[in-house]
């Protein structure tokens, strides 16, 4: 059956989440989480669901390139596409015209994320796959100097590890107990009702002062016990020598890692920051704001990382990730996804499953980002037992929102938005 | 006097180059050379014009970008921006929910680099600066671990070389002979053209066919010579060992540089490149599709460049530029800046004559982007005499277009594109 793509419609979905300060950090204060999110329709009727995540103004800006993409896609049939699902990727991340607004990076990649999760959970919808397929998705353009297709390859018919999966998912560790716009209170309570939910892994946002800084770390190492795992964010908040000395500061409170200390395109100061902070015991985390794989294969060349946080709509889809998922394993760095805001959960758990089950079939030191926030709009929510992701089970990518909950969101015309503005 | 901007308006203006191949390269093969354009409208009646340059789909989403940063930019009076202008740059590429879409790339940079072009072009017009100003509107975040505030300063107070450069301009190269849509006939026609006219610096495009750019470039330099200067660029075509192999086969030829051999990303992967062709006396040179002065920081720390190719419309305007020019200076790395599309040519010459007079006083291995080319759409083209750039004598940054040639290229409603829509 062909599954011929007659349609592409995109939508500028929000939440007023800065009224109440979620997800508030050292470097985005006011967030209003959004999404630019996109519905493929195709001439028998089945649909593709994809989005990407934005923080509010702007996101406008990611519909109309998604708009834009959507000229490289209506008339195409899934068939056709994920028969050179590379050359699918590199048609809209090369266009000759539009390759000039990136390439691969800012708006246009993320639109290129929306689109192709899209083509994605089509296509999970529609039908399985094998590793042959799978690295057939992967454009190895600029990669090839740390990883082949046959390496690839390699690796993927290596692992497979589904049972433990199963049974006991995939673990998880928690941002929604520690944003910066948060009281001391509310910061002991979360934590301590999380601790009752299972949670033994929490991150803590850290950046805009010092002496809060140490007061909230102490704080929620003292909630959460020794032997908890803590994790601190700073948002790259930091140049260099200060990432360095702040951190240092802080190590008392024994975080395993630091994350976006810097500049997200400053792979040689990360670096630097590594080698500094190795003796601490404290790594380096980043990728949320990494944009494409070249960047990831030289964070991963400079040892300028010890965690690697793929997201699901920054880089370039499922395709991207997967060059990602694969160089991580070849530098034996473990693979710790981004998640929270808009249906970065929901997608990030069928990546950092297929990262256990089919690559590299370790658990150590990896966990995925969990925010409690958000996931009621979406038809097939995360299930998340005992501080673990559980596997989905309903076919496709897990991104197709409640048609009543994006309607309600639409900015401007929403009956949300339409309240707020009249205030 | 308080200049107040009370508007900001932009257009989408396209020009069909793709239809006679000018502008064609290995990776960008029908560009329509286009620009966001910017004016800012104060309320005494002083006028500020900026555009970012594109390649035609897409330059509505920059549009659209310039939009969104529009409100961040109405209601300020110019001497407000200027008294802190690294606050002001900051204000737009660190706003707490547009940030996500870059940062400091992609479509929100080009964005900000229109918009800053604007602002810099009436500061221009309304009064003059002195080395304290200048400093004072780089942004430091994220470079301070390779240039302080103090240095910076040291640097500009130390040269000031005017007398030389408004006499006999700074020297040029042209890019108009060589694109990869030209026959040999056009190709020989046109160098044998240029050096009648005093040119002896030709860049040829290369990285589609290795056969066909060893016959391109044997003819070039049969035709200008061994003693003129050749320069190759495969704008991002290859990975990173078949760079080197591809350059190594046209090495016979004596480029001086290489640009963009592999991703603009790909930081290490030029330091690889560099060091594998210094032995054959071909430098590297990179920077068009460099996004901020985080990435150029990286090339120069990582010796991965040998030519320095600021662009004045991806960076964030001359702010950024500035960080770039000093950062070069710090690491003697010369700079000669790309030019060439849509007013490029127009704003880097004020670059470059700013890096000879205050900073570098040097022309070694220094050298302007020149292409013949669209000129005729602005109020004070460059001039080009005895292939240099004359420094422009009307007040500010050049790129002010007639307004007929707006009207005529807006699209899709100008003239031009409904003849061409109606073919």
């Amino acid at each position: 059956m062909s599954h011929r793509i007659v349609s592409v419609s995109v939508r500028d979905v929000r939440f007023p989440t800065s009224l109440e300060q979620h997800g508030s950090d050292a470097m985005h204060t006011d967030p209003d989480y959004s999404a630019a999110y996109v519905v493929l329709h195709t001439a028998c009727g089945l649909r593709g669901f994809g989005l990407t995540f934005t923080l509010g103004k702007g996101t406008e800006i990611v519909v109309l390139a998604v708009e834009a993409l959507a000229d490289l896609v209506v008339g195409k049939s899934l068939q056709d596409i994920v028969k050179d699902f590379r050359g699918f990727y590199r048609l809209l991340t090369s266009d000759g015209q539009m390759r000039w607004l990136g390439p691969e990076k800012g708006v246009i990649q993320l639109a290129t994320a929306a689109v192709l999760n899209a083509v994605w959970d089509l296509w999970a919808r529609a039908e399985g796959k094998d590793p042959e397929q799978i690295v057939s998705c992967v454009d190895f353009r600029y990669i090839t100097d740390v990883l082949t297709e046959k390496e690839a390859l390699d690796i993927l018919v290596g692992a497979q590890e589904e049972d433990r999966m199963m049974k006991e998912g995939y673990p998880a560790y928690t941002t929604s107990c520690a944003w910066l716009g948060y009281s001391d209170q509310q910061l002991k309570q979360l934590c301590t009702d999380a601790l009752k939910s299972g949670w033994t892994k929490f991150k803590v946002k850290v950046g805009a002062n010092l002496d809060d800084d140490i007061h909230r770390c102490r704080l929620i190492r003292q909630t959460i016990g020794p032997n908890n795992t803590l994790m601190i964010d700073a948002n790259q908040r930091w140049d260099v020598a200060e990432a360095i000395s702040w951190v240092t500061s802080l190590s008392e409170f024994k975080p395993l890692w630091i994350e976006e200390p810097t500049s997200p395109d400053d792979i040689l100061g990360h670096a630097a920051i590594s080698k500094a902070l190795a003796p601490l015991g404290i790594g380096v985390a980043t990728g949320e704001q990494c944009a494409n794989r070249v960047m990831f294969k030289q964070f991963l060349q400079a040892s300028a990382l010890q965690f690697v946080q793929i997201d699901s709509c920054r880089l370039g889809s499922v395709n991207e990730n997967l060059a990602v998922l694969l160089m991580a394993h070849k530098f034996q760095v473990p693979v710790c996804p981004h998640a929270g805001g808009v249906g970065l959960c929901e997608l990030v758990q069928h990546l950092i499953l297929f990262d256990y089950i089919c690559v590299s079939a370790s658990l150590s030191n990896r966990m995925c980002e969990y925010v409690d926030h958000l996931h009621e709009h979406f038809t097939s929510p995360v299930v998340i037992q005992n501080a673990h992701y559980m596997p989905p089970k309903d076919p496709g990518y897990s991104c197709e929102m409640l048609e009543s909950s994006v309607q309600r969101h639409q900015y401007p015309e929403g009956d949300t938005w339409k309240l707020l503005m009249n205030k």
